[in-house]
């Protein structure tokens, strides 16, 4: 009989909680992204919100990506020291906000920003005859109804490109949208319908512009359930995605990824347990986890995450039921499989803990434990404020 | 007629979004919890996991705080960096964590942890022995059935102090219990008689342990409403508290604190709407407020937050009704309010927000921006993870 040996836990010297990359799945990830774009025919710009990692995005931008897109002047600064220069900023700018922005550009940054009304315009138009200072602009659109942006058809998107324009040292660059409501969906076809709908919505505001007399040379668009959804982009020239990178389950209710496309886990340990309730007791709550309870609204609710054991196997039917600061309650879905618990996570054990939404609890963490396929765990720092 | 000056924004000149601290209203704070216990006989210990900052902390300290509590050894090392050596590590132990609670006190930190199981206890105990180290231990009891914590009755309880003295560098220094179900309850009976049941099953742990034979000087109790809500705490030593520094909209709900107490708020600037909808679009999203829903179940709830003017005063029916990454959507909650939204919140306003959960949103901001009386803002930076 050949007795195999058991190869110990990369993870057995890493202090729990801590967030785990497994790189190898990020990078098929990051692989399937970009074929379809390829295929597609258009520039991807990952959101890098999501990782806000100098060693994630770079993988992203080696495997094909056109630049970055960002949700803070943050991420702007600190990918553009790391020598990327091509960044939306995706967020409509603020005008106290501006003179950092015209910073990052006199610097070299070739910055991208956002406006989606008519005060937001006069203001990038003022400061850029004030202080002497190009911008290019992109005017946001709203095709979903979720959050910001000017509607495709409103007679204020053409007086926004013209306050924009106001001033010669504004390009209006083009149009930019997210379909963020994708999110609530969980059907292909409705899927692929919507990320049309975020097509047609945006180019059709660009021929508005383009009637009016501007140029409006790109169409972005973009959230990781419409890019992988999405049959034809006619007319667009960039999408964006953030999350896809790491996935996570409510990507994977939405039906855009499996349990096992997910890439980014939360390692813990188990410190306790409550016998007759049947609980786990273990060293990851809330602040590790993050409060985003993403899945509570879907299908199927997985409460703060889906527990794994330490090599990264789904083990099913397990749940993160609930979580105080830095205490997470692990449990069966099942109450009758609640027996022995002691016996099955014992004291000292380690756990994987899938999150809810990726972008929430990987920002949580002040660096990343990324798990390479030779078996080597790497410190990948990330960052986090504004 | 005289015209008054009108005074600028102490804020006109910080980035948004920002964590920003009243700090006459959070002394306020530490004065009526301190003067409390001070009332009640027993030594105060502040849960320091709400602000991890030293100059709050250095506040609660000269107010009369005997040492303090945190929620990780990072914590620990931070605290005993910045001169505080009295700290209680308030989570039971994983028992990979011993080396580096070890280092603490080899170093001179009088770091109390804790246990709550046989498994851990006798990790400790072995621990002490063979690398020839000191630990004084607390027990976690269970008096409210919410999370971690032997029961006080249970015959386990004897074999755990049993267990961890069984190496003689091991003291049994007392038993702690925290009643986080308080949060649940909005009314004052229920919350003194919550405080009582706290006190009377931690005493009741605590006699049994030295019934058998066991020191078991300290009776530690604590949580913010039952800690201002006990009428008496006979048998207990110390208390500890932590989200009364700053309190926030979910002990507003309970009832320990009104709106004007909330000590701590996010700063964020207008930067759109969606007219039609009334929306006030912001530059402070569930990044900045933490993704915490907690007041979703309680009587009032308040969304992503209660929207306060620049001066911290309170729109009566404002809230951040929803949020993503980098956008907090502002609507009234009568939709009859909704006109005029441009008119009343123009792109660049900056607003105040108060939030559900003081810990979280704290967490998610790398320094506060603190308001004294003298108007000054001075910036205070915390620390994050593990």
């Amino acid at each position: 009989m050949k007795i195999e040996a058991i190869a110990p836990s990369p993870f057995a010297q890493i202090n729990t909680p801590a967030a785990v990359i497994d790189v190898t799945q990020m990078a098929a990830n990051i692989d399937r992204m970009q074929a379809r774009m390829n295929a597609l025919g258009v520039r991807f710009r990952p959101h890098v919100k999501t990782s806000k990692c100098v060693d994630v995005v770079r993988l992203q931008t080696r495997a094909g990506a056109s630049g970055i897109t960002v949700s803070t002047l943050k991420e702007a600064e600190q990918f553009f020291a790391a020598g990327i220069v091509d960044i939306l900023y995706a967020v409509g700018i603020a005008p106290h906000k501006l003179a950092q922005a015209a910073a990052l550009i006199a610097a070299g940054c070739r910055l991208r920003i956002l406006v989606d009304n008519l005060a937001a315009a006069q203001a990038v138009a003022a400061y850029a005859n004030t202080h002497d200072i190009a911008f290019d602009v992109l005017i946001e659109i709203d095709t979903d109804g979720h959050r910001s942006g000017v509607k495709p058809e409103a007679p204020e998107l053409i007086d926004i490109a013209r306050a924009l324009t106001a001033d010669s040292r504004v390009t209006l660059a083009g149009v930019m949208t997210h379909a963020g409501a994708s999110y609530a969906l969980h059907d292909a076809v409705a899927l692929q319908q919507f990320a049309e709908q975020e097509r047609a919505l945006c180019v059709r505001a660009a021929t508005r512009l383009r009637e009016a007399g501007f140029a409006c040379l790109d169409v972005s668009v973009g959230s990781t359930p419409t890019a992988l959804s999405a049959q034809t982009l006619d007319g667009v020239t960039e999408v964006r995605a953030g999350v896809y990178v790491f996935f996570d389950l409510v990507m994977a209710n939405v039906g855009v990824c499996s349990l096992g496309d997910i890439a980014m886990s939360v390692l813990t340990t188990v410190i306790g347990h409550q016998r007759e309730k049947g609980w786990v007791i273990v060293d990851a709550g809330w602040m590790a986890m993050s409060r985003d309870r993403g899945t509570q609204m879907q299908q199927l609710d997985y409460g703060y995450g889906q527990v794994c054991d330490a090599a990264g196997q789904p083990i099913a039917g397990c749940l993160m039921a609930s979580a105080n600061q830095e205490h997470g309650i692990v449990e069966w879905r099942d109450a009758n499989a609640a027996q022995s618990v002691e016996a099955r996570f014992p004291v000292g054990m380690q756990l994987r803990i899938l999150p809810n939404h990726a972008c929430a609890t990987a920002a949580q963490f002040p660096a990343y434990e990324a798990l390479g396929g030779d078996g080597i765990v790497t410190t990948w720092p990330r960052f986090y404020g504004w």
